[in-house]
């Protein structure tokens, strides 16, 4: 017994778990999960169905991407994980999907407004979306890059408060302080990027939620005063199954 | 065995159909049920899942939004609940959902108009759109002035014949003699805002319904010469199961 | 035993396979087969769930709509199911139902144009939409006079061609020889009014399916010399089961 | 035994999985697939229904349509399929449907132009749509020419690279090294048809995806360098099962 069973255990439950979403079609959609005192990362394997993915199947890397365990190849994405886990420090799981309506602004290279409450429920503004890489960026190392396109998206915004971003042209990374929690932040995600395709559908003209209905409701959830759910966690409390 | 057993288990029964009509994502939707008599109100616990919800687990308030029963909290969106049971006389049950077309026309702003017999069939009119809350009202009691501008906008209708609203930027909410027929409102409120979305996106320019024939239609299901499903129950024959 | 056993059980059957489609949403849907020598038809009751549906629920009224077996409320919409036997003397099933596209084309007010093979292939022209009823019918007798719009749309069509029809602001009728192939066509206008609307989506100025391609699809299935399929019926080989 | 069971097994596989893949409604889609060295294509018998399938239903012909072994009518489409195994010497199976999303991009004459990674993650540039049949060919032979229009398309563009069209006014057909592979483009077709549309109705005036990035994700998947998935098979590492 190696000492990540626990961990690639977790990475292994929240990827499983990932079709039953609806998020993914056949093997396009990845979690990782970290173990920050280990200095682990785990991922899925690349192309391997959800259907057939064992636990032993699942590979550890270090926050450099370099193997620690596992026979196969890791998700091809990899370096974006780890460049993610060295530059936000809080957080403990990534989600990556192609899951249609995100992908769908994210192909579009629009931001999803912020138009309802249930958008302000999960976090307090748009959903940002990347630039398109340079050239130069897509030659030298594009899976390194596309985390440090995040990155850069992130400096002018807090990462905990909006823990998901549409990857221009390509589709949506979320994150979270679990890999369960990612892969609820990718669900809503989703959710919230079809609600506001219909949205704009019904009325293209419809004005951006005012800022006191996003404190508001951002706040009953996330704030230290959050009365949402049962516990007072600081935040997230949706989140508790 | 408390007095609210029947009222519980009624409130939990609405709440556990809820995932099952597609109309919620996560435990983003809640119902209650009052029972007059009793003055309580039993409501869903906040952001508890709908698969681990248990019967003992339903909270009961008075009609105050006090609690009378239950070791959860209940629901954030409460003080409405209770807010519409103070000033609607003859509704037993309220559904609350962020459904995503009724979502979609709540988040546009804009009044489901009435654009079919399906539509007619349920309600002889429009499905209103609140007011957007003011400042002040986000900031006094959100949840209570919630239910406020609900009451606004029925000032001029009838709750009874249009028995579901849009709230403004957030979702819809439906009512009923029952939590169960509050259910069934819910279900049709979606399919009407699915359809009316539809039916623009192949005629911009489509008229109103007219009148003969939202009357026509209203009334052979709910009026006094109801002649849609089997007994004469004055309205609503429809949700009968 | 009634001698309606075996029309019964025909109607129960694909009433109770409506539900399976899709196409329905709570009881808003109805089935009904005839037998031309017994002069009977049996149909849906009114406002009852498919799923507590049995045999002998089922209601049989002759051609002028009089009851002739059964204890319950024929369909609200029975007089529009006769008048259509009636008058298109070589169908033997009928099927309403709200399915979301054809009822969003016909509140629209739309004809389905024809935009491709897989339309051509199931009837060889635009489906129909009637005109909105006149406030003098509706008030007349409303679901006879529902059945004299569709008559009407057919005068210079053939009904045996174009199997189904949008009533304006309401929804589609289809029928065929047994109400097994027009529950066939049901589903098939779903299908073909989704197809039309995302196509339209697509290109807005999408011309029509050149009369060529046309005849060659629905001959290839329909005409003397079809050869989609297993057997030489003349027509509709696709609906063998 | 015939020596065609192998065969036959194969292309029964891939036509029962057919329907679980939601590509198809009723009977309409049929894949084949081809032996090279016995020269022989087993394809689905004309307008048999999925679930009644059996091996022994499939229909063997050689590579003129000609019957080598069954007992029932091949696909109306075997002309078409035919052609295409004569022309591309490397294909192995080819599947044809009316799938939604990719039919309307085909009824709306419309190339699906490339607007993001998962595009390029399957293919190259754009899916081709063939132009109209003329009217001469439609009365000639329509399947044949079916066949030809595809093969004309493909006369400046690699079939292998593209694994897949659609024909204007009716709908797609992909092909692959095997049936499964064929299967497994059909599926990702529609995936990307339906992509495309909501991408379009977020942002209608978005540009292509720039060429840096398709050639990133072509080639990761399929270029001598590939590095998606477990194995390097020179190409297609998605598909393995």
């Amino acid at each position: 017994m190696s000492g990540y069973g626990s961990l690639k255990e977790q990475a292994w439950k929240a990827n499983v778990e990932l079709p039953q979403t609806g998020l993914v079609v056949h093997t396009f959609g990845n979690v990782s999960a970290i173990d920050r005192e280990l200095g682990a990362v785990a991922i899925k394997p690349s192309g391997i169905p959800y259907a057939h993915l064992r636990v032993e199947d699942i590979v550890v890397v270090d926050l450099q991407g370099k193997l620690l365990e596992g026979s196969l190849r890791p998700s091809s994405d990899v370096k974006t994980h780890v460049h993610l886990y060295r530059t936000f420090p809080d957080i403990g799981g990534i989600v990556h999907t192609h899951s249609r309506y995100a992908t769908a602004w994210a192909q579009a290279m629009k931001p999803i407004p912020i138009l309802g409450t249930t958008h302000a429920d999960l976090c307090p503004g748009e959903i940002p979306c990347t630039k398109v890489m340079s050239d130069a960026a897509v030659r030298r190392d594009y899976e390194e890059e596309t985390g440090e396109q995040i990155v850069t998206t992130f400096r002018s915004r807090s990462y905990e408060e909006t823990p998901m971003v549409l990857v221009a042209c390509h589709g949506p990374f979320a994150w979270g302080r679990t890999a369960e929690q990612a892969l609820y932040h990718a669900v809503m995600l989703e959710e919230i990027a079809r609600l506001a395709l219909l949205t704009l559908q019904v009325n293209p003209r419809v004005p951006r939620l005012k800022k006191t209905l996003i404190q508001k409701h951002f706040q009953r959830k996330h704030g230290p005063d959050a009365y949402y759910g049962q516990r007072h966690e600081g935040s997230k409390g949706a989140t508790r199954r």
